[in-house]
């Protein structure tokens, strides 16, 4: 379904498209997090998150003809903006199925990107059957957000960096952290860790009372989250895990990790005055898990995906108002 | 005095230990620039700014006895977190001499580096001759901040960093406009362009009403600014460019270019938006005016140094509030 030749094939589409982005460290961090802390900035991806990666994958890998008619896809944001971006630098058209609530600079970024953006009702309307409708109307190709094989292959790109950056800094064993909301990024890095890095351990992070993978880890089969709204971590709420996705993480994943949202914040302000990146709530929940749940974490070292920056001013400057309750 | 085989030499003794920050552009920032732009993102740096790259050069040159006994520098407070870093991964003690007036938060992270910190009053006292005394007391080696040729070669790996990175994205003649203070790292970049990129062009940025470089420029002397507080912009303000700087400026740079308080701080909002990277103001001066000085930027590209993130949360928050009169 998904293997990681699939991975490395997307690659090697991505090459010079994508950028290579920095594993950043902070002696300040290492302190709260009790080990040395890596953090992948996956924020500073064109379109501000990794799923510019899985986008890229998708998109480039079409049969030119197909892809000419052009792509569509329904996300909370950072996949819309991926795909958005992919399709633009590929030439070709994409239309965006976003929910009513997503955040007003994704859905004009999405549209700043060139895509017809097409809203939704996130409690009452079906994304799915809306997005299957105008992708069979209009001969769209319909680019699933985490539960497609190319789109995760994509995804796993970071981790074939992560399994490369980690060397370079010496690291032969250590969790990985990622921000999981379907599990795309999530199963992609742990394949690619699988082949190249195999001391490294993927493990999903979660915003708490959203965390159906860390469930769904727990008891062996696919949980659902009771809600879809109440939690400020956007980018990351979904109703559960894939078919695809999940069957990867439980071969290979450690146990997940659920968040406060307020940690999440914790962590957006500690990566400005730390790192000098922008990190949005969703994004953060990775870097929270390592840096106040030290007693979760293994290993005298700990890697964690800053997975997207694509945050409103005004969430932002919350996070920089300091230790939340 | 200090010429590109310097340069070459303090990246050697630099490999491994700096971060090779990225080049960031954004699809957004090209739009109101009016051409391609790219961000080389030294905030990114170890430190928080390039600083780190001059204390690491200097500090690492010393002969290993002389080094033991410790080091010493005067700043506005990058170049101190800088040396203080330097010092401690080196295992050596730092004094940082500092303003009363920095920023707490450089401060502290000074002495958080491991630094003895002691602070004068920038207008009563003169801040050489305390760190000359204190060198001569304590047998510490002074690291002066800008007219230092080991400290120069060391700020000039952002240039061939630079110049490597422009030939990936295939630019081969652009403006690379740098905020300047003393001109430690507008000089040091210059001369590394001039070996590596002789189409790139180094051209100095300041704060209006502290352009003392732009002004040296025009008129072939050395010019002084008539204050030196009154700006948001604290980390690139001097008293007026260096001796050992303001030749190589004069030779190899184009005209400099002044933005005002407010522009940084815009030029700081879209970092954040667009690129996801955090600037303080004097290190947003560049990018600044790349972006609402377009007339004054010739050619198809212009490359710009986001050359330090050292921004307190209060500061931060008012350039995310929206344009400034």
């Amino acid at each position: 379904m998904v293997d990681f030749a699939m991975i490395e094939a997307a690659r090697g589409r991505l090459a010079g498209n994508e950028r290579l982005t920095p594993l950043l460290s902070s002696p300040f961090l290492d302190e709260i997090a009790g080990r040395r802390l890596y953090v992948k900035a996956e924020c500073l991806q064109h379109s501000g998150s990794f799923k510019f990666r899985g986008g890229w994958s998708a998109v480039s890998a079409l049969e030119p003809s197909l892809r000419a008619r052009g792509v569509i896809a329904f996300s909370s944001g950072n996949h819309a903006q991926g795909v958005a971006l992919a399709a633009k630098l590929h030439g070709v058209p994409s239309v965006i199925v976003m929910p009513t609530d997503a955040p007003a600079l994704k859905i004009e970024n999405t549209r700043a990107f060139g895509a017809e953006v097409v809203l939704y009702d996130r409690i009452s309307e079906d994304r799915d059957a809306i997005g299957e409708r105008m992708s069979r109307e209009r001969g769209l190709t319909l680019i699933k957000p985490f539960d497609e094989p190319l789109v995760i292959a994509g995804q796993g790109t970071v981790g074939l960096e992560i399994a490369e950056q980690a060397k370079e800094v010496g690291i032969d064993t250590a969790d990985v952290l990622v921000p999981c909301g379907g599990g795309g990024l999530t199963s992609g890095i742990a394949l690619a860790l699988e082949a190249k890095a195999p001391g490294l351990r993927a493990r999903p992070c979660e915003p708490a009372g959203f965390d159906d993978t860390r469930r769904s880890l727990a008891s062996g089969k696919i949980e659902r989250n009771a809600a879809m709204t109440g939690s400020i971590c956007d980018a990351i709420i979904t109703p559960q895990p894939g078919d695809i996705t999940f069957p990867i993480m439980k071969r290979l994943c450690g146990s997940g990790i659920a968040v406060t949202d307020a940690r999440a914040l914790d962590a957006m302000a500690l990566a400005f005055t730390r790192l000098k990146i922008v990190i949005e709530p969703g994004g953060a929940v990775a870097l929270a898990a390592a840096l106040f749940h030290r007693e979760s974490v293994e290993g005298d070292s700990v890697i964690v995906v800053a997975s997207g920056g694509n945050v409103e001013a005004g969430m932002f400057k919350t996070a920089l108002d300091g230790r939340h309750p």
